[in-house]
């Protein structure tokens, strides 16, 4: 991952980690349901937009200099299977 | 909640919270993206179905007593609402 | 199905069914693939609101008359089954 | 879309049309919602599947020689775009 990516990456896990405890205390606290799912599905759309970043990371290294450096076999198929294993 | 939902969702919450520091250790010692997609990718699947287990709880609890309490529309109106949440 | 769900569950059926006969021509006279998937994309969408207006029905109806009739046992399981599938 | 590709693609995209006009005669017939659901969810994983299909052709052919011939900015900006896409 280049620098900035990783700061990038570092700092919405820190964000998404206080999200989490956030949600701990709801939930310890015994408030409504609706309102802890509500939280948790944020949860997931903060980690899919932190997944996006990295695969853009993903995307501007490693696959350009590996589809330069004649391995796209090898890229694509790996591309493929994380797309797939990203829907399961 | 009741006590064994809160019990599991709380065990829960604690094996993401660790998984997640697994994933900022991976990215602090620069590990390959595609590997920590794949830990990502683990960790929102953690979080539904932790979500699967709220939803079960407040089906057998809030929505059955409001429904039984005449409650049915506001009851239905925010299931609903939170099924579309869930897909955005 | 109430009529009126009924009716606009068929008429999105077959929106949804002009869109993919759309896509097909697409395919048919090799447009560019991102624009195909762009598409496709758009046809989930269009299915998973088509889903919601069901799922409404179901919970107005067969939902709030189970759990009134004392079933709501079955009726909770069949919901959180629903659920994970729809998640697959 | 080499030809490959486009046949799968034509073939699947005839299934799933097949499937939807079961699911029309489904919903004529007043069938368990549940049930209709059930395939619907179906539909939606095969289209997804047929997704997987193109984009693996679209990475093997666009986008290797797209980055081979320089331009890499533009092919990975519209793949990050098509995964942001994917997941709305």
């Amino acid at each position: 991952m280049i620098d900035q990516t990783k700061a990038d990456v570092l700092k919405r896990l820190s964000f998404i980690e206080g999200h989490l405890q956030g949600i701990r205390r709801m939930v310890e606290q015994d408030k409504y349901c609706v309102d802890v799912l509500k939280q948790t599905f944020a949860v997931r759309r903060a980690i899919e937009k932190m997944e996006a970043l990295m695969l853009e990371g993903h995307l501007q290294t490693c696959v350009v200099d590996g589809i330069k450096g004649g391995r796209e076999e090898a890229v694509v198929e790996e591309l493929v299977g994380l797309y797939e294993l990203s829907n399961k």
